[in-house]
């Protein structure tokens, strides 16, 4: 159940003494091939950490022979002495696997602003390449963990492949990523191109429909990494539906471990126009605060939930929307309809439904609600 | 210092028996002229309550001789015999003052989805009727409070003419107005097409500015009246300037009073390439949950206000923004400056000032921390 679990790869998560805490915070994963094939998709923020700015360029070949990963420190907003430090972990890296920098992702996360310590990151690159293993997935999943509660794995089985992965972020999730590093492993055979397709596909309806806060993170990185260890090469299609599967359950992971939340809310927009006007709509509402603080009072309020699509410029009449909280449909034609006092708001899972009555496109957004853990535990940690 | 400051209006505010606490819950403003010009801006938000799809046809062509106000009840999502709600009310304000009811404005305030009292409602038409006052305006303030902690009222005077407003509103302050109700009155003789145009060019720099959460009402409604009383007619640009410095007071007193804000903070932008621009980039720090959280915790997080920058579409370079708290340059060229343990993050007032030397149009956006009472507020009361 790790990123090891597929063929070809080794990994270890070591203490580099960057938390505080000393717990393990540097993680090394290589892809020892025959292959070397990847993909990656990085944050949309225009205010990108340094190993962002790094992997970028590295990722651009389709060739990703190690990504490095550490917890404790975004490296992010610490100007040019950043990006170094960034790049001497990626030459270390290079220097002991014995390839070249230019195929090694840098990964970084923590808090922002504060330079990282290069020597204690040096250092901690060496115990981890000492480190490395075939069983050495679960380690590296823990090294990434920052307000994490449970590390988050996920293996896909495929016919005669597979697929692995492992993912930190909790909080700070949002549309085009967000606060989260996603390392996937596959031993199956996919050339670069069909990588970043199979990619693209599985990211859109998966990390992407993740909107725990609204916010959008610096530092937020998914990358995959083919082998070809099984000497099986899928169809595309069927590798895309696996991949899509694991990046779902990470991101599902990814949800229930948000910061301080009480409930994990999938909001599915019905009959739209269109798939993005689905996603808009749905998107709408779970970035409303009023909305998201009324679920953790356990109140169906459906009001909050059309004044939020009332700010989309989605194809619906305002005076014939439907809307159900878990099952329930409590709004009906804009109005009230069934007692809003039969929604049982007590489980985790709340789905809201929303029927826009324009065409027969949809899409789910999921979320949290609004709590005072998130609140306390937001005002309390820099990141 | 209330509405009924400037010549030629009576108000009221009286208990008409729709707010559960026996509270005043009906307000009556009646301009009795000269003139009668008006004008009106009402929520952008598509999902609109029956009393904004009756008063957008009200104001339509300038004349508005009377606005009937009630909380307790938005009357929103409550379908067509909502809608006769509010015309029945209209209708009621005309028969007693004496005027059509396509002059009488219609607001409401309250909880969404639920159906006002009818009988109430007339009842307390006629009880505000028989309590129209010269110096009603404070009665009238007080009856359309609903989570208001204080009664939000301002009077500018001008050279032998005066303004005169009322609001109400906590929260749910959103861009283009949000459950926030004012009414402002005016003696100075302003054509309909001039008041229009001070109105508009008034509420661009005050109500759209504040984004207390995102949020964006269903019932929000602005309106002016000249009654032309005082005989004078000021130049534009002096009305201009008045009826700003009216919304801008009334703006910063509902901030100061929005649900459950331990910090009132003021998002400036500098140096943008557009005015546009610069709102556009002070309202996603605005929007923030992860910074607004830590300002509730005293904590100078710039790099959230960076990242908040990064998702937006403003011309800057990410490697060069500016950012100050407090007057504190806690970052320069995107990177860490001035010791952010000396900003003092005590007070309730909180100045961010962003530096994108892109140009040289500014702009400020008002918003408030995110608390645990908002959260409370928000999970226990439905609207």
């Amino acid at each position: 159940m790790t990123i090891t679990s597929p063929a070809g790869f080794r990994a270890a998560g070591v203490v580099a003494g960057l938390k505080s805490t000393g717990a393990k915070d540097l993680a090394l994963v290589v892809n020892d091939g025959p292959t070397h094939d990847s993909a990656s998709v990085f944050t949309a923020n225009r205010c990108k950490a340094n190993p962002i700015l790094w992997s970028q360029e590295v990722v651009k070949d389709g060739v990703v022979r190690a990504v490095v990963l550490n917890s404790g420190g975004a490296n992010c907003y610490t100007g040019p002495d950043g990006f170094q430090t960034t790049h001497a972990v990626a030459e270390q890296v290079a220097t002991r696997v014995g390839i070249g920098a230019g195929d090694v992702v840098v990964c970084s996360t923590g808090l922002i602003g504060l330079a990282n310590d290069r020597d204690h990151l040096l250092a901690g690159v060496d115990a981890a390449y000492d480190a490395l293993a075939a069983d050495g997935g679960n380690a590296a999943a823990e090294a990434i963990m920052t307000t994490d509660s449970v590390s988050k794995q996920v293996v896909v089985e495929g016919a005669g492949w597979s697929i692995g992965g492992m993912a930190k972020g909790a909080g700070m999730l949002a549309p085009q990523l967000a606060t989260m590093l996603v390392v996937i492993t596959t031993d199956a055979v996919v050339p670069a191109a069909d990588l970043d397709q199979a990619l693209r596909a599985a990211t859109r309806v998966s990390f992407d429909r993740l909107d725990s806060d609204g916010c959008m993170s610096t530092n937020d990185t998914v990358t995959v990494m083919a082998s070809g260890a099984s000497g099986i090469t899928p169809s595309l299609p069927d590798f895309t539906e696996a991949l899509t599967q694991a990046c779902t359950d990470l991101a599902m992971q990814l949800l229930r471990d948000a910061e301080g939340a009480d409930h994990e809310i999938a909001i599915t927009v019905l009959n739209a126009a269109s798939e993005d006007e689905a996603v808009e709509c749905a998107r709408s509402v779970a970035r409303s605060n009023l909305f998201k603080a009324a679920v953790f009072g356990h109140d169906p309020n459906w009001g909050r939930v059309l004044a939020s699509i009332g700010t989309t410029q989605a194809t619906f009449d305002p005076a014939d929307l439907d809307v159900a909280m878990n099952g329930v449909w409590v709004c009906r034609n804009s109005t009230p309809a069934e007692d809003p006092t039969t929604v049982d708001l007590e489980p985790r899972e709340v789905s809201v439904t929303i029927d826009l009555k324009s065409g027969d496109a949809r899409a789910t957004v999921w979320t949290n609600d609004l709590t005072h853990a998130y609140v306390h535990e937001n005002s309390a940690y820099s990141s």
